[in-house]
């Protein structure tokens, strides 16, 4: 297994809001996939903009989304999903915003 | 009264969510100030960050927010604003996330 120094960097979560409403995190990725096993399966749902890099989102039907900067995407609550894939060159910066009822 | 080209554009919004719980726009400005007189005075909550650019935010109670990218700030509903200065020499990009009960 081939490390480069950013694979040694973890992944950088900061939230940003989190009040009855909403949750807002900024997330800082270079060359990461997460979660590490498995797929985030979430009570609320989400959606989600790449500000900067390039990022691909894996769906449990198999379906991908290739996203570059501006690019945006919602996921509803429960559908099963992993980041496969970010770019290991630069920084890919997403910024989540989490709503909706807790199911 | 001095224009640019630049003046002449108008802002661009674009809505990139809108369902029951959210709506999420992003506003390109390129030294444009808004609204054109008076205050924004809102029934929702409003999260917004600047992804490009640079601004001011004044409130009525004389507060004013300078933005550099990737600042945010959280406005509640009904407290009185407006964007009193853009920078004229780049596009500011903004992301403005509306939410909250309708009051």
């Amino acid at each position: 297994m081939k490390h480069t120094p950013a694979d040694l960097l973890p992944e950088v979560f900061e939230t940003l809001l989190d009040n009855e409403h909403l949750k807002i995190e900024r997330i800082i990725s270079k060359g990461h996939t997460s979660p590490e096993s498995g797929w985030y399966d979430q009570a609320q749902h989400e959606w989600v903009i790449l500000l900067e890099g390039a990022a691909t989102i894996t769906f449990d039907n198999g379906k991908e989304s290739n996203l570059r900067k501006g690019d945006y995407l919602n996921i509803p609550a429960h559908v099963k999903h992993k980041v496969s894939w970010t770019d290991p060159d630069v920084e890919s910066i997403w910024l989540a915003v989490f709503y909706g009822d807790i199911q």
